[in-house]
């Protein structure tokens, strides 16, 4: 379907809006008024760079207050609407939004609303234009969906029409079904905005709170069927209003606005994409770093062995149990210090994955980068991390190990990656989860707010169904904060004391954690004798929950990145939430461990 | 009174919120038991150190999840209970906070809560610890201050008392007049904080929106007036969680939380404060810059006068009318470049206004700079602004300007200051907004959005009575963007026209701006023969409300500076609001008119 987008979703001047929309594969956009009216750009020009960047111009909006009003008040805004109309005719646009007037002035008289909604149709037509006539949430007298329509009905008129928008409907709690009697040809326009459920004022929940499709918690693939069972044909057009979004970079945010509205027509099977492939386990976690010796100490006294090295490139491959970490000191790593950048995923069908990511925007990587290589396939996540599709021994797949030559037999103690834990740009958490959701094919756990000292942290697991992948995606409270947190890696293991006391025999550092923390332990939960006593030795923390226990501690930070050690109980969902705050403040307190 | 503050309403680790706590001439700590738990001290350490700082601890909290439940149930919280009346003895807390049960496992029975409630205080009273019992808003069964009484006043314990939380009780609506019924000596605690009135879930409001007494919209005046006619000699103490606050640096948060309980103790009239001094005019604007040149070529352009020089200092007096800007190109200027530092304030009891200032934690600033300059009050604003207390030409006032040196006879074109705009940090708008009503005695407009191209600023309007002084201040909307908006210095002339096209004629630049507004003026309203090409011509912008009109202009910026030419009917008392997405759209896009 044709796809369009308002520009009031995107930050910027119009022009930059109008080039994030183009590059992100829109076929339109809404011109938003005010948009125009704080550009130096003249309609005609506008018209022309929407040309040249492949973009209709789709919509015209928003007209205001405009119907049921007395005679002489009826007049100006016809006056008004002239103006308007010339305006449209220079800029090329062929319909106008008509939102439900919020005016005190506005009567409650649905035959007038009708009678004068049709002269503007009248007047609309000369000009060779449609008025498409919407309900707001909070409109005076019309605030429905189903009511707009009946005093379009009643009016009759070829130039007028409606125009659905989903937060207006969903956000009242209106039924989208009767949106079937409507005939498609009626619905002159349909745009769609997600949101999360909020118990709040409608209207600042509309101007502040509205997002892409499948980032909120309405419904729209089944608001969307409704509509196409009309036999509408017109654009999918998103119109969102965040305060977030009005800050971010528009090419990234139009891109991920994009990417919903392709899964969108998946979900209602308009679309067809390359089916999900989901990952089946954690291939590899790859660090870049400048020195390789803080890294490969702390690798050490977490008992990995140096196993491979790559053919070509200054990659180590370090390997206990399962859990496998490539230490590369290639040339891109003196930027930014020792960082987590790359994550391997096992994958029943590299190629398929890797299409689908491809067909949803996500940046492509370079198959080989050397020509020696095995072919990898690989795409950006949106925060930059490079995710390879790859399979470890799997019959009928190339390994991604045929690269590395082996320098060791790998010592074999149970150990696996339990989760990753990556630090998201600020503005980026709601589409970093929808991309891992819809891309990858993962499940999103609940999002939980973290007390660091500092401010609160949003973080949201996303995972595969037997919990053999699972990333933790976590973000700040404020722009500036991306830097403050360190990725981790955090590695399962059968007994963390065992586990922990060895990392310290070999020499490692453990996150020293507060007294406080295990006299309310103590509190809390009964333990064995001395059981408590060794957690409060080593600093590990403790949780528990209906289907188990959760026993984890942490390493000093080397750069950007920590190691976490976790006993997870097979029925435990969680990553020890609880916990976060203690652990936090403790990074925050002991300098070595915060890593910036 | 004694007044407290809970250790959440401060970011930091807690020894951080302890110091900012004392610095800010608070008497008491409410210690939050995470942030004992994060602690590395010890509970005796933390005791010692409030004792130290002069901090009372008067509150532990908060134990959930205590009362109304089975039988075994209470046995574990008993358990935990115990644990903790320890742990506050270490910490010589003498007072617990309990709030209602939240949990499924709670009981619908009064009397069941009543017994173990009583239970609970036979075993805190053994540590000669108190129990204040306290209604969440979201409580299971308790959710009101009355029914959390009730139930004290059942369990009839002599260590058991209630607490009052001013958000639980005016979130829900409860009519606060029911407190009298409460003997003052059964309320152990009054935990106090106010909140903007947001409909939206109770939950999520108390947990990231409360903000400090008297910058939300609660009447904490009226509620504390009850509470203080049961005869309740308790602490006042304030628990704020707030998303901001988490982020902001405590020192400066605990100095405001401090001041919002002195105004909230001279409302109800426990507390005297030296009375108000309202400002009746703008004596001067002081710009301070390493490079006069620009800034006075502009206030040449603009019709301004060299009028004086001071005595001792690089400080040059320029005037137009009652306008009069201090040109400062003293040795602090090449920090930051051209920046608004200072306003002079016309004040008929400068004495007076400063020590109002000082008891409200205002710091004071120096009242001689040099042994010959005549004695200024003045203090700082939160946002660093210097606020001098002066007057000019008043009878039995000495003159700021007797430090002067008259150069020239001012040329005497009608023109004054019709306001100033003053960028203020991200975290400290409603401060700022307190500040200058309760410290300075102005009356606080509406707050209003504004749409930048990269975000929502926030803009909120101070004034005296007859707008002789009106003061904007404006937020953006996220840290960073404290940098991107220069304040201004808004003109008050009888013809912008005329002098529009002076300033112009004498070389100055106008912001330009887009055709495509002057289009939209046309469609908005009629205009007489030729008056709109004249906006057009220049650049002004044109608002209209029912008290009349409003016409203005923009300068280029220098430094972090511009100015405004307004010409206001005596009925407007907006600033063009409406206006300013176009103006701020048009500073971004003409690079010279940005300044950074």
């Amino acid at each position: 379907m044709h796809t369009s987008i308002a520009t009031v979703s995107l930050s910027g001047p119009l022009t930059e809006k109008l080039t994030a929309a183009s590059r992100a594969g829109f076929d339109g956009v809404e011109i938003f008024e005010n948009d125009l009216l704080a550009s130096p750009l003249s309609p005609e020009e506008v018209r022309a760079r929407c040309a040249d960047l492949g973009l209709a111009v789709d919509l015209y909006q928003p007209m205001r207050d405009i119907e049921a009003v007395p005679d002489e008040v009826f007049a100006r805004n016809l006056r008004r609407a002239r103006h308007k109309f010339e305006l449209m005719r220079r800029l090329g646009a062929d319909t106008v939004l008509v939102c439900s007037s919020v005016s005190p002035d506005a009567l409650d008289d649905d035959a007038l609303a009708a009678e004068q909604l049709s002269r503007l149709a009248d007047l609309a037509a000369e000009f060779g234009i449609r008025v498409a006539y919407e309900a707001l949430a909070w409109g005076r007298h019309i605030s429905t969906y189903d009511h707009a329509w009946r005093v379009v009905e009643a009016a009759g008129h070829p130039a007028l029409g409606t125009c659905l928008d989903s937060f207006h409907i969903l956000s009242r709690g209106s039924d989208p079904k009767g949106i079937e009697d409507i005939p498609g040809e009626k619905i002159f326009f349909l745009q769609l905005a997600d949101a999360p459920l909020l118990a709040m004022d409608v209207l600042q929940w509309s101007r502040h709170y509205r997002c892409f499709p499948g980032q909120g918690g309405f419904d729209l693939p089944g608001l969307l069927t409704h509509v196409l069972r009309t036999g509408y044909s017109g654009p999918l057009s998103l119109e969102v209003f965040n305060d977030v979004f009005r800050q971010a970079d528009a090419g990234p945010t139009a891109v991920d606005a994009h990417r919903s509205l392709l899964l969108l027509q998946e979900a209602v099977g308009v679309a067809e994409l390359p089916a999900p492939v989901v990952p089946t386990g954690v291939a590899f976690a790859e660090l870049l770093t400048p020195d390789a010796e803080p890294v490969t100490a702390l690798l050490g006294a977490l008992g990995f062995t140096r196993a491979a090295r790559h053919r070509g490139k200054p990659v180590d491959l370090w390997q206990r149990g399962t859990a496998r970490v490539l230490v590369n000191t290639g040339p891109a790593a003196r930027r930014a210090g020792t960082r987590l950048t790359a994550i391997g995923l096992e994958s029943p069908d590299p190629a398929g994955a890797a299409r689908r990511a491809e067909d949803l925007l996500a940046p492509v990587l370079p198959r080989r980068r050397a020509p020696e290589d095995v072919p990898l396939d690989a795409v950006a996540a949106p925060d930059g991390t490079e995710l390879f599709f790859c399979a470890t021994g799997h019959p009928g797949l190339p390994d991604w190990r045929a690269d590395f030559e082996d320098l060791a037999e790998a010592a074999d103690p149970v150990c696996r990656i339990d989760h990753l834990a990556l630090a998201q740009p600020w503005h980026h958490f709601d589409e970093a989860t929808l991309f891992h959701r819809s891309v990858l094919g993962l499940h999103a756990q609940e999002s939980v707010d973290l007390a660091d000292p500092y401010g609160l942290l949003r973080s949201r697991a996303v995972t595969n169904a037997d919990g053999s992948v699972r990333i933790a995606l976590a973000v700040g409270a404020a722009p500036g904060d991306d830097t403050v947190h360190a990725a981790h890696i955090a590695l399962a293991v059968d007994d963390v004391v065992a586990a922990a006391r060895a990392f310290r025999a070999a020499g490692g550092r453990l996150l020293p954690v507060p007294a406080n923390y295990h006299d309310d332990l103590a509190a809390r939960y009964e333990f064995a004798d001395g059981e408590l006593e060794t957690y409060r030795d080593l600093g590990i923390l403790y949780d528990r929950e209906a289907g188990g226990a959760f026993r984890h501690c942490y390493t000093e930070t080397v750069g950007r990145v920590f190691f976490e050690l976790v006993q997870r109980d097979p029925g435990y969902q969680g990553y020890g939430a609880v916990n976060a705050p203690v652990r936090l403040a403790a990074q925050h307190a002991v300098r070595g461990f915060t890593g910036g």
